[in-house]
């Protein structure tokens, strides 16, 4: 998954090990462990009743990734390009008390006996790192220092490794189907959530599964705002709908969106998706390695004005991550970034934003989201 | 809210800090601080990349509730019976770099400090505590102690008010609802998908937006493994169908199980289908107070054998809490509790499980679920 000139995930990672003096990391967050172990615990529910943690992953020097999770878990298989020890854990059993909790705790610090890290500097994410575990290591190991390496993972994770753009990829293709799925099930009198639950519902059927999906589906005034929730309005003629479908497959994200129009445009309105296509358009065609993302912000601002937010992110196991597109970000665009771009116009009573995905090549952008912004009548 | 003989759980609370010497209370996992503060964040898409956490609830003796919270979230208003100070804190802006893990930590000391709580002894919820907040706090004010109270928290909670046996109630009413599209919608030839997207459109339509659900919707053999997420599995001829439906309104959770079948069940099938159903008629008529949690499982099991899971549990801002109905459980039933029952029997190839959620009331229990439980043919 490496080469030369193209350092993998894996072997950046260890750069920052020998940066900060880092013995071995102690991985906390979703993101964070999907991305480098491929182990994805689905969050729509939200967290387990009986799990401290989704999972733990501890990352020592020449030895497997290993990842500490519940025993009802290990046949949700992490699939990963790196080799992976699963340590199971007892979270729970109906015929006696079980805690958890401790369970957790002691195969993880079982781990840090076996690998000799007992007077060790770990990399930790301080915000999902639980007090608990923090605890349960300074009081046994009083020698363990912890360093907060947010920062440095979070730069890491921008440039994308094939097998990532792949996983992205295939999310950007639940996209194509939602926003297709839109211009054929939107109708005037269907309300956001009816229109939703359709264009999930194809999503789902594509991926044969239930996957997490953030989205913006609004229309008429609501689309002025940028956003929001389906809700229970009806879709009346005339009206914009604004769908910005951001799906989540296997751990990894997509994000699109598109505005049509429930009838025929206005002159003013046509004017205002023409401006924000070619802001989208100036803005894919001046990425290329070496560009600084404020510059591709700035270039879509110049366009069309200011809107209130930003002009794009980074996508990967999280929707919204580094590099953002913003006014003051210097990160240069590097080959393998994949970024969001969504310029947008709001004026009073409606909202046109219209958003690709794309990968940063070695001389341009490849665009990973295959359908085509036209301002479609339904 | 509360009566001589039924303290609310705001006074419940105020025991445990008596008991445990405790000045204040923070709580940071999302079902405490759901149920004191009325505060619900929608977890779908997992935690937001611009939250420390969902929010922060700071309980001071004499004060109002202190939420803390992302500046964008304050719209998401939170209803709650009790006073509520909202503190909110920047989380993110598009112009400059914002460090909302910073931003959330000074609001939080702020309320330390301005409620004199430096040398105090605060009862935590270990597992949900951010190490970011516990060394922010050591670091700045030593003297602090933190008291676990995780347990205490989770028996306090297994008595509802009665604005909360409400919610909960609305919740139930959406698994009517989702019981009833199941009968209406599942047809022979259609995926456990496809069917489970029809039932959850009709629980979002009657609740007017996206909800979470938890739901076991599978067909054919894998009702003998009692469950999982619904598949590309089709319905096929004379195939059972177990649709355990747990969706969650505005926080607080219903919860129900029915098992139907596509086409004629054998006699073998029919009769397995009374006696679980008989199973749970008992179980619902032995609940009273005073009743030990233990008691009514044991009253499942004689009446159909053991089954490899729970014979229930306390429903809440959590789908699975105290008090848990299993053998080993002696915590007597109150009234107030609310608790699922799910006696099931699963044979080579398939298996049957029915669900009621009920509340204990004075002198018995009322249940909360509406559907009835019969061995429908579609």
């Amino acid at each position: 998954m490496s080469t030369k000139d193209h350092p993998s995930r894996f072997e950046r990672l260890q750069s920052i090990r020998e940066a900060c003096s880092i013995d071995a990391f102690l991985f906390t967050s979703a993101p964070v462990i999907k991305w480098l172990s491929g182990y994805f615990y689905n969050f729509e529910i939200g967290p387990s009743p009986f799990h401290l943690l989704p999972a733990g992953l501890l990352v020592v020097p020449e030895h497997p990734l290993c990842l500490v999770i519940a025993d009802n878990e290990v046949l949700t298989e992490p699939v990963s390009v790196y080799e992976i020890s699963v340590r199971p854990y007892a979270s729970y059993v109906y015929e006696k008390p079980l805690d958890f909790s401790n369970q957790f705790l002691s195969t993880l610090n079982e781990e840090i006996v076996q690998n000799h890290l007992t007077c060790s500097r770990i990399g930790i994410e301080k915000d999902s790192l639980p007090f608990s575990i923090a605890q349960s290591f300074t009081s046994r190991y009083p020698k363990i220092e912890f360093v907060d390496v947010t920062l440095e993972i979070s730069k890491l994770r921008m440039v994308k490794d094939p097998d990532e753009i792949y996983a992205i990829s295939q999310a950007a293709r639940l996209c194509d189907i939602g926003q297709a799925a839109v211009l054929k099930h939107a109708r005037e009198g269907m309300t956001e959530l009816e229109l939703f639950s359709l264009v999930r519902n194809e999503m789902e059927t594509a991926a044969g599964k239930r996957i997490p999906v953030m989205a913006d589906v609004v229309c008429g005034s609501r689309t002025a705002e940028g956003g929001g929730n389906p809700s229970d309005k009806k879709i009346m003629h005339g009206e914009l709908i604004l769908s910005d479908l951001t799906p989540c497959l296997n751990g990894y994200w997509g994000d699109s969106c598109n505005t049509i129009v429930a009838g025929e445009p206005t002159i003013l309105q046509r004017k205002t998706f023409t401006l924000v296509k070619e802001a989208l358009d100036i803005a894919v065609n001046s990425i290329h390695p070496g560009v600084k993302a404020f510059e591709i912000d700035r270039l879509m601002r110049r366009h069309i004005g200011s809107f209130p937010h930003h002009g794009g992110h980074g996508v990967g196991t999280m929707y919204h991550e580094e590099p953002r597109i913003v006014p003051y970000n210097e990160t240069e665009l590097l080959p393998g970034m994949v970024v969001a771009l969504e310029p947008a116009v709001y004026h009073d009573g409606y909202g046109i934003r219209l958003e690709h995905l794309v990968v940063v090549t070695q001389t341009g952008c490849r665009i990973l989201t295959g359908f085509s912004h036209k301002f479609e009548f339904i």
